[in-house]
Formats: structure tokens, sequence, C-alpha cells
């Protein structure tokens, strides 16, 4: 018999893990796989918030064969009562000999504990086996679990000469409409999507999914809280809740109006006269966001670049030229003084979506 | 024997042709190969201009063979005496029994007249192998000949919101040295080389190619005659003159002391302002400029592109965000109105440049 591959068993968790996008958040995607004898004999993946873990899916799906096996996941295994009891528990009770894990849990608090248990109990561990590919299928969770503020991933369609509009404000539209349709994907997999109050007053954007099959929530930057009331970002409160952030000055009339339509409303400090970009994130953070899109305009992008907010970057470039000393650029606000401070980005894939092309880069930390 | 496969043939006339690249303009790049029982037995290409042609050349290389055997041509052969006798009378002369060309001579005035004259003398010929191919080889020389305006190329080199300075104008450099390197190359390729005075006198340009292996014109567009004496364009008068094209509103005297330093300066008509665009691509059309390579920056680049005057685009990339509404991009001026008006580029490659990005496409025309 050859010897089983552990990479292909993690790469089935991992594959499994995927599943759960968008529907987990802000808990982890994972996927498990139990082998025994060269054969995979249980599957399991964590399929919904609050619903039991991978792990516990697997040993459900192998029976009595779980017995003697070895248990691939993607994640070190939870050894702690949380929502369900922990998987620690029933790993040892299904007999599993051993156990191997892509990473450690990046909670400070459980990282490592797990093994220790399963090793008390006499039942072999691993950690390691592709461990790259699994926080990148968990980029989201291992930001915030390590930071408790989300995942900020900005979106932004431009013409080649970085302009969102022409000089009268026309925007409508830049990119293609695939473009735009591969765009609105990426809200099914984020907690929240944001944008600045200049781009509800300009475009007046519902900022829904492509289809009606997520919750998420609608995140506006407004400072003076000059939000009509008419916004379509103020509806479908049931499914899209909106949440307007607004400095210390503003009118507590309008925020009752508000309130009583049920968008919520939080008061944060400004920070050179804008609300405090670092306040808000830590907002969503304890509201378990775990993921944010911002998806503009120019100044409010600006903020997050100054304040090295950024995690990662897809921007869409139309194959045209717009032209314009006034037209606004995709990242306005003061800007870099000197280039040695501008803000670098890997750039990790380039594609043509249509005519148009989609770059999708990590934004590096300083 | 297997069918010889025209195709085959016209590929090598083109790798050839594609050899006298930099040293003809504003003649065409030709190669020409002779082939007789599917065997080459003679190649040439236009090296240089003024020198003998690729028929020619590809003839005097078969000696006796070429009676009876096919001549395969990236371009129609010349009928008329220019700086050589006409290829027709040497092709007659040495037997040839057929003649492919890949296109027709793009001058209306010679279109078809080789093929009458050879046809009269009792030769096969064929026209169209590789047409694509063999235009894309000349674009400079097919737009040149039947426009008498020279191919315009935009360069410019952003960071990845079209940005190419900061607010505080520092400027050097935004993309990497290898893509520096790469676009200076381009230089190698045109006849002329043109900024706008603001670019002379912010980042004072040498424009000179990566080795002194080719002349070539510099030319600055500076509407009121603004060059600073001691810009290093300026310099190098021997290989790399310098037309600078001026307004009518210009100072004679220091126009004297530019003519003394062996500068050229131009007077052109005005429109809105600027020197007329139109009539700078004209006077250089006079000169036998084919190509030009405009190098920015973003108010000679938008001119260029509100007069549609621009055929093909480079664009850098550096994987860098600089932001900033004041920050200047890369197509400043006016711009336009409505997106429908928007400039449409048919990208044609995206390739890396070490870090940076090169986007390389056609400006679609209206």
């Amino acid at each position: 018999m050859l010897r089983p591959d552990p990479q292909m068993y993690m790469r089935m968790a991992l594959r499994l893990a995927r599943r759960g996008e968008g529907n987990i958040s802000p808990n982890p995607m994972v996927g498990a796989v139990i082998v025994k004898n060269g054969k995979v004999v249980g599957k399991g993946y964590h399929k919904y918030f609050g619903g039991p873990h991978a792990e516990v899916e697997a040993i459900k799906n192998a029976g009595v064969k779980a017995k003697g096996a070895t248990l691939f996941v993607t994640l070190e295994p939870c050894s702690h009562f949380g929502k369900t009891p922990p998987c620690t528990q029933a790993i040892i009770k299904a007999g599993i000999k051993k156990v191997v894990a892509a990473t450690f849990d990046p909670n400070p608090l459980n990282r490592g504990k797990a093994f220790e248990i399963l090793k008390e109990a006499g039942i072999d561990t691993e950690v390691g086996v592709l461990e790259e590919e699994a926080k990148k299928v968990n980029q989201y969770f291992f930001k915030y679990i390590s930071t408790k503020i989300p995942y900020v991933t900005v979106k932004a369609a431009t013409s080649l000469d970085g302009k969102i509009a022409t000089f009268k404000g026309e925007s409508k539209w830049i990119t293609s409409e695939r473009s735009r349709r591969w765009g609105k994907k990426l809200r099914d997999k984020v907690d929240a999507i944001l944008v600045g109050i200049n781009t509800v007053m300009k475009d007046d954007p519902e900022l829904l999914p492509l289809k009606n099959k997520k919750r998420y929530l609608r995140v506006v930057l407004d400072t003076h809280l000059k939000i009509p009331l008419g916004a379509k970002i103020l509806e479908q409160q049931s499914n899209f809740p909106t949440l307007i952030f607004t400095g210390s000055h503003t009118g507590i009339d309008k925020m009752k109006v508000l309130t009583e339509k049920g968008v919520g409303v939080k008061i944060v400090e400004e920070k050179e006269g804008r609300v405090n970009l670092g306040k808000v994130l830590q907002e969503l953070g304890k509201m378990e966001i775990a993921s944010l899109l911002v998806e503009g305009g120019g100044e409010v992008i600006a903020s997050f670049i100054k304040e090295n907010q950024v995690d990662e970057l897809f921007l869409f470039l139309s194959p045209c030229i717009i032209g314009g000393k006034e037209a606004p650029t995709w990242v306005e606000g003061e800007g870099f003084c000197l280039l040695k401070d501008a803000t670098k980005v890997k750039i990790e894939s380039i594609r043509r979506v249509g005519e148009d092309v989609l770059l999708r880069g990590k934004v590096l930390s300083i």
C-alpha cells in the first residue's frame, strides 16, 4: 500500500471547508476528513454559524469506522465549551488514533490547547500540513480573531487613468456589466459593506447582493448625518440592516427619525473633522463583523489607505480613458507627500473579466 | 514532396524584416525569402534607410538559383525609381517565376502597380499571406504613408490610482528600474520623442536612449517658450536634435539664443491657448517623422487623447497607491464630460515587468 499523502487529504478537507463560506462568520470555515487504511471513511464541514463543527460531522459520517482512524482537519480542534461541546471530547470518544491539523488556533487563549488534551489521551498529533492554504481560506477569521477588527477589502472600478467619474460626476457605468456582477459577488463573502456619504448622495446605491441569499450589514460613514431619508440604502432593513456612523455634533431629531425607521445610528469620536476610522472598525469588531468590503468613494478609500487599514484590494480597470484634472480618482484625500510612504501592494493575480482587467492584491503593512 | 507552406516562408520573411527596426524609418521594414523546389535559396531584408531593398538583397543572395524560383516578400515590391531602381525590374531580370506578397503597398499611388508589371512579364502573383502580421510589423509606416502624420504611442508610468507624482510633485521614481529600462527601449523604435514643457521644468529629463545607438528627434511643446536654457534636453544636439514647438506670441530673442545653440524652434498656430497639436503632427510628418513616442506629462497626454491623436498605449502600473485629490494623474486636462465619449482602448497584452504590470493597448478611433 502506498503511504497515504497527508496533503491530498488536507486539500480535500480545505475544499469541504470552503463550502461554509458566507454562512458562518465570525466563526472559521473548517473541513475534516477521516481516513482509515488509505480510505476516506468520513467527511464533514462547518455548515452554518452555531451548527456542529466539522470534526463532529466527519465522526458522525464515519460511524464506527472512526475507531483507529486518522482525522485531517483544517484548523486546530476546539477544546472549550462554546455553542457546541468541545471537539477534543468527541475525537477522544470516537477512538481516533491520530489528528493532523493544518494550523493552530490563532486565538492565543486556545492555541495548542487541543493538542495537549489529545496527546494526554494518547492520540498522535501533527500540525502544519498546507498551513498557508488553510490560513488563506480563513484570512478574515485569522485577522479578526487576533486583532478584533474586521479584515478590510477595498473594491474599486476605475478607468485606466484612475478615474471613477467624469469631471461632471457621471459614474454609471465605467466597468462592464460582467465586472459589476463579479464585484457584487464579493458582497456574498463578507459580513458588512461600507460606503461614504458622498457615494450615497451621488449614486444612491442599494448595496444589495446579486441574489437575496444572505444577510449582511450596510455601513455608511456620515460625519454630519447628511443622509437623505429617501436614500435606497435605508430600505430593506429586515435582511440588510444599515448602520450609520456619525460624528458627535449630530442633530438628535434626525437620529430619532432614522432609528424609528429601524436604521442604526452610532456616534463615534471625530478625527480631523471626520468619524474616526479606527473607532468605527473597533465598533464593527465588537458586533462580530469579521470582514468588511469598502466600496468607495475616493475620500473614504483614501481614509482607509491613510490609516493603513486595508488588507486586500480588488481593482477593476475598464479599458477607457476619462481624463480631467478635476475628475475624481478612486483614491482622493490629501495623499502621501513622499513616494517612499506610498502604500505598497503585492499583486497576487491579474485576470481579464470580459474587456476589463481585474488586479487583485494584498496591501503590504508598513 | 510536401506542398511548400507559404505561411512558413512568409513568417521567415517577417522575421528578416524586423531586423531593420529603428534604422530605416520612414521607409518600411521589408523581408524577402526565395524558395526553389521547397528549399530556401535566398534571403534578404531592408537594412538601412536608402540601402538596397529586401528583394534585391535576396536575389543577390540566391544568385543563379533565383531563376524559376518563388519570391516571398512582406510588402508589395516597389515599381518606381526612388533611392534605388525599381525592384520589379530586378525580379523580372532574375527570372523569378512567382511573387507572393503579404500586403499591397499602402501608398495609393503605388497600390497594385508592381503586380500589374509583374503579370505583364508573365510572373504569377499572390497577395494576402499573413497580411495582418505584415501590417503590424509596419504599423508606423502604414499609418504614416496613408495620413502623412506620425504613428503616436503614449507611454506612462503610474501608481495603481493613476498618479504620476505626489501632491508635492515627487515623481522619481514610481515604477521600478526594470520598467524604466523597458520603457527606454521604446525610444529605440521611434523617430521622435515628445514631452510638454511642464515635464521639462519639473523633471528636467534628458530623453536619451538606453544606449547611444540611434538618432532621434526630441520634441518639446512649449507654447510660451518657457524652457530654461540650462535644460538637459538642450544638450547633445548632434545625435539627438531638439525641436521646440511654440506659439505665435513668442519672444524673438530667446528663439535666437536657442537657434544659436543648434536647437530648432518652430512657431505653430495656437488652439485654445496652446500650440495646435494637429499642426505639430503635420509639421513632424513633413520632416518624415513616421513614429512619435509621447512621454508626458498629464496635460500633454490629455491633449493627444482629446484630439484623438493616440494610436497605441504602454501603461506601466506600479503596485503602489499614492492618493491625493491634487496629485497629478497621467491624463489631466479638462477630461471628457460624458462617459460615452471616453477614449476606448483595446487591451492587447498584459504582462508583469518585475513587480510592475505593463498594459499595452490600441486606442480605438472614434
